[in-house]
């Protein structure tokens, strides 16, 4: 049976990466993540931190795509608000859960384990612990909705314990030629009609801005190796053409 | 008179971002060069460069907030398709704009300018111009959405034509306080207190993990400057006892 396409949204939740303080990385991490597994973003975005717009724009992902993956907001203090906003969309009760705190205790002694660490601890009804190697807070999940922490590294972490609940799609393949000297303006028309002769690649062109304005990488994606070596010949047969015309 | 609040959305278009090839730059930026104006990001989305998405995405955030800023899609080849999903979603017709094409001709000779390139003349109708001054071809603004170009160089450049169109609100002041040897869980308690105590800050905690997993920067927005400060001191009141404690 041919693999289905598979696709996933990513909601970053964070007022830090709206004001310009932080610079987000975990969009582009998750989706090179999840590239190799066959699973395309389809959309990604980022939110405050504030509850209603967490409600309304995880319903409207969770509907919408395969998988959803959210960072931030699972934290000790009172702007971490993604748990209860995950609880809601979803109409579950949350509450403190012995299991997560059991993980936190791998971490935090008896009289460090205060109220505000053990809101750690509250996790909706029913969901999946995710297993957070470096600071033991977990993540969860709840039906096709994955709730990671915000910080990249304790992210990049949790998604070791998500790969197996995943199920991979067909893998999109890319090919990337890069042409020197051949501007995008030239190459648009011969490009277009190379997409539109193979019915299962995208075509994109960059153009490379930061010397001379000159230069161009055409990026194909598919799920056909065969095919994209095809489209990689016609590209390069295009640049020759290009460059020959510019003599 | 008081000064309103202005808000801002982003929407970054173009399927490299969301293949994980191409890391986002241009949110961060944006909201950076809007936070001196008193303009705040509410909200920001990378999506796919496919028509519709593009037209629902801009015609909600176009209702949503004062301002909106698209970046990417509006170069010469077949998937640059902003310029359209710009008409089509404020209901315009779109053609070849003579005082554009006179733009590109600053760059392009009469052989150079092409069908693909003459497409980045086509703006929506009563579009106004946003000037390009590194590589010409030019943005434009419809209503309250401003179009921009993808490549950051480009898109950087393009806001110093926009700035003197903007409406700046009242502006939002911020302070850090860095607190080493302090745990973000042992913080959160006081934090949301001295929150509380304050009406109009937005009081963030974010932990350093990068070493030994403590230290936290405590971060207080809020338009008033001496409120700020006052801000500032509970945060060093709170910083020594919780110093104190741990001794």
């Amino acid at each position: 049976m041919c693999k289905k396409i598979i696709t996933a949204g990513i909601i970053v939740i964070g007022d830090e990466l709206l004001s310009g303080r932080t610079q987000d990385t975990n969009i582009s991490y998750i989706a090179n993540w999840l590239s190799p597994l066959g699973i395309r973003v389809e959309e990604a975005r980022i939110i405050k931190d504030h509850k209603d717009t967490i409600v309304r724009t995880v319903r409207e992902f969770s509907k919408l795509f395969t998988y959803v993956f959210t960072t931030g907001g699972i934290g000790p203090t009172h702007d971490d608000i993604t748990a209860d906003a995950i609880a809601r969309a979803f109409n579950l009760t949350i509450d403190i859960r012995e299991d997560a705190v059991c993980m936190l205790k791998e971490r935090y002694s008896y009289t460090e384990l205060n109220q505000a660490r053990l809101k750690m601890a509250r996790v909706p009804k029913g969901a999946s612990l995710i297993k957070n190697p470096v600071s033991q807070a977990p993540g969860f999940q709840v039906h096709n909705v994955f709730t990671l922490a915000g910080i990249p590294s304790i992210m990049r972490a949790m998604l070791i314990d998500v790969q197996d609940r995943l199920e991979t799609g067909k893998k999109l393949h890319s090919i990337v030629v890069i042409a020197e000297g051949i501007s995008e303006g030239d190459a648009a028309l011969p490009l277009s009609i190379i997409e539109k002769s193979f019915d299962n690649i995208t075509l994109g062109s960059y153009p490379n801005f930061n010397r001379e304005l000159i230069g161009v990488q055409f990026v194909a994606r598919g799920p056909d190796i065969e095919e994209l070596n095809k489209v990689k010949l016609k590209l390069e047969d295009m640049i020759t053409d290009l460059k020959r015309v510019g003599e």
